[in-house]
C-alpha cells in the first residue's frame, strides 16, 4: 500500500474513531489545537494540573506534548502525562517548540526525550537541529532555515535513528522519517507560514492520527502532514487573494472537510529509503 | 409573558446595560469568551489573580467561573472570587467543564458549590450528570450522551433542586429549570459541537444576561441559550456549505446582530412544569 | 518628512527587517497579538518563564509587556525580561490592561515603570490617566472615556512628560507624544471596539515598528496606530455589514495586506507641538 492510500485509509479512521486527544500545549496556539482536531475528526481535552494529568492521559487515546510556553509546573506535569501515557500504551508526540531558543527549552526537551518513550517527534528545521542535538541557529519559534546543500529527509532520518522515534520536519516541502523510511510531502503552501500555530495544528493532526492508529507512527505522521499541505493548498485557492485572516479560516474548512478522496486526487508525496 | 417574550426583553436589557462579566476561565477558549461577550453587548473582564479577584468581582456585574483548564492556583481565585460576588449581590455562573473527567475537576466542582452560592449552572449532560453526583460516563470535555429514556428536562429539574440552582443542559435540545419551571430550546445546529468553545461560550452568554437581570436566573439562562441556539440556525445557514471555520465566524457574527425581533422570529420554545 | 511619510517608509523597514517581538502577554489575546505580529511582517514570540526570558529578550527586536492577565510570576518575568531588553538595547512596549482596575495592575505598573526604561505605553484613555496618576474611572478592561474638556492629546503629551516615554492613547481619534510633539490618528472604525484584543493587538504592533527602527518611538506608535486604523476602515467596508466576526477576520487580512501606498492614500494624520 502507498503511503497516500495509507494516509486516505488512516483519515476514515480518525473519523469513525473519534480519538481523544489528551494536550499539554501552550496558550498561545491551544485554541487553534482544540479547533484543529474537532475539524479532523477528533475530541480534545486540554488539562495539565499535576492532579489531573495522570488519571486524564491514560484514558486518552494519543497524547500531545507541546513546549510553546514553558514554565516549572507545566514541565512536571508533562513527564508525569507522559509516564502514565507510556504505561497505558497511550502514544506521545512531541512538537519541540523553540527548541534552541532558550536553555530551558533545550534542556526540557531532553528530560522530556529522556524519560518518556515519544513515539513522534514534530518541528521545523531549526528544532529538530535542536533535538537531534546538531547546530542550530534558531531565531523565533517559527523561523528556520536549512543550508542549500541540506536535505531535510536526510535530517529525518538521522534524528530518528538517534532518538528511536519518528521525526517529522515540516517546510517548504515536509519529511517524516522513521530512520529508514523517509516520506517526503509536496503539499502545502507558503500563506501557511504566515499563520500562527500551524506548525502546532500539524501536532495535534499528528496526535490525532496517531490516536486513530497507534501502531503507525510514520504513515499517521505522513498522514497528518499531507491533510495540513492540502488543506493549505485548498484554503489558498478559495481564500489567498482575500488575506491571512480569511486564509486561515478556510484552512479550517478544509479540514474540517477532509476525507481519503481528496486526499487520494491531491496528495503529493514520494517515499524512499536512507 | 412567555419565556421568548422574557428572552426578547432580557436581550434588550443586555445591550442597554452592557454589564461588566468577570470570567475566571481556562486559556482554551477564553478569547471566545471574551469576543461572545463582546457581540451580546457585555465587557468581559478576565482576571484571576488572588490579588485582584475580589475587588474585580466585587464591581462585576456577573462572575462566571469555568474550570475548563484548573489548577491549585485557579481554584483559590475562584473560591475567593465567588465569595465575594456573593457578598456583592453578584450572580455567580458555573461551566463544570469536564466534571468527571478527573477527581481534580469533580472535586472543585464540589467545593465551589459548597462555599459559593451558584445562580446558574451550565453544562452538557455527562457534566450535569456528575455535578448532579448522579453516575455519568464522561469521555473529553466535550463529549456527553443521554440513555434513551433519560429526558434532559427532568435531569435538569432534579439537579437544580439538589442544589437550589437553575440548572441549564445543553445538547441536541437544551433544558434548563430552576427545579419547578422546565424550558426545553429546540433551537441550534450539530455543527455547533464541531467547533471549541460553543458551550463556553452559552455559559459566558448566561453571564452577560444575569449580569443584566440578576434575579432572572431561569430566564436568562433560556434566553442566552435561546440566543446561541438561533445563532448556530442562522450561521449554517449562511457559512454551513462553507465549513466549519466558516460556520464558527458566521456564529459570532449573528450573536453580534441578535435582538429582540430575531428572537420572537426564530426561537423555539416550550415550558412546562416538572 | 511628514509623519504620514514616515509611516510608510517604516512599513517598509517592518517587512523587510521581520522584527522578532518578544510578548509576555495575557492568554486572552495572546494569539490575536501573535497573529497581528505575523500579519504586519514581524515574527512573534511568547516566552514567560523566568528561566527563559532574559536570554530571549535579549535577541529579540523588541519587548512587548502586557499585563491583561496578571499574576505574581508572571510579574516577575517582566520585570527580568525588561531590565534584560534595557540591558541589551531592546526597546521596550507597554499595554497596563486594566491599569486602575485593581490594585495589583495599577501597582505592577508602577514597578514595571520604575525598573525598565519603557519606551512606548499604549493605552485607552482610563489607562493612561491611570498610568499618569490621574483620577481615573476604570469598567472592565476595554472601557474609557473622556470628560467632554478632555483632550486626548493633551494627556499623551501630560502622561509622556511625566513618564519620560511616548505614549499613545488609543479612542475615537488616537493621539502619540513624546511629551513636545502630539500625532492624531483620525483612521479607525468603532467597530474595532466590539472585538476583543484590538487593544492589545496595537501595542504588538507598536513592538513590530520599533523592532524594525528602534530609535523612532514616536513615528513608530503612530505607524503602527495608523495601520490598525486604515485596517480597520478597510475591513469595515469589505466585512461590517456580515458582523463582528467578518469584521475580525477581514482586520486581520488588511494589516496583512497594508503597505506604504495604503498608508499614504487612506492615512489621515495631523501633528502639533503642545
Amino acid at each position: 500500500m502507498t503511503i497516500l492510500h495509507a494516509s486516505a485509509e488512516l483519515m476514515a479512521a480518525v473519523r469513525a474513531r473519534n480519538p481523544l486527544v489528551h494536550h499539554l500545549t501552550n496558550y498561545v496556539t491551544v485554541n487553534d489545537c482544540a479547533n484543529i482536531t474537532l475539524a479532523i475528526g477528533g475530541a480534545p481535552i486540554m488539562a495539565d494540573a499535576a492532579e489531573e494529568v495522570k488519571d486524564i492521559a491514560a484514558v486518552a487515546s494519543a497524547l500531545v506534548l507541546n513546549i510553546g510556553t514553558l514554565n516549572t509546573r507545566m514541565v512536571d506535569s508533562m513527564l508525569a502525562a507522559g509516564k502514565s501515557a507510556n504505561a497505558n500504551g497511550v502514544p506521545v508526540v512531541l512538537d519541540p517548540v523553540g527548541a534552541g531558543a532558550s536553555a530551558l527549552r533545550t534542556a526540557t526537551v531532553e528530560r522530556l526525550l529522556d524519560q518518556v518513550r515519544i513515539a513522534v517527534v514534530r518541528g521545523n528545521v531549526s528544532e529538530i537541529r535542536a533535538v537531534g542535538g546538531l547546530a542550530s541557529h534558531v531565531r523565533g519559534v517559527d523561523a528556520g532555515s536549512m543550508d542549500a546543500d541540506e536535505d531535510a529527509g536526510r535530517l529525518a532520518a538521522s534524528v530518528a535513528r538517534r532518538l528511536g522515534a519518528t521525526v517529522a520536519v515540516t517546510g517548504p516541502v515536509d519529511a517524516i522519517s522513521d530512520g529508514k523510511r523517509i516520506v517526503h510531502v509536496k503539499n502545502g503552501h507558503p500563506e501557511l507560514s504566515k499563520v500562527s500555530g500551524t506548525g502546532c495544528m500539524c501536532t495535534s493532526l499528528v496526535g490525532a492520527f496517531l490516536g486513530a492508529a497507534p501502531d503507525k507512527a510514520l504513515e499517521g505522521a505522513a498522514a497528518a502532514l499531507v491533510c495540513m499541505g492540502i488543506a493549505g493548498d485548498i484554503a489558498f485557492e478559495k481564500a489567498g487573494g482575500l488575506g491571512i485572516g480569511s486564509f486561515r479560516v478556510a484552512v479550517v474548512d478544509a479540514i474540517g472537510a477532509m476525507d481519503g478522496e481528496t486526499i487520494m486526487k491531491r496528495g503529493r508525496v514520494d517515499e524512499a529509503r536512507d
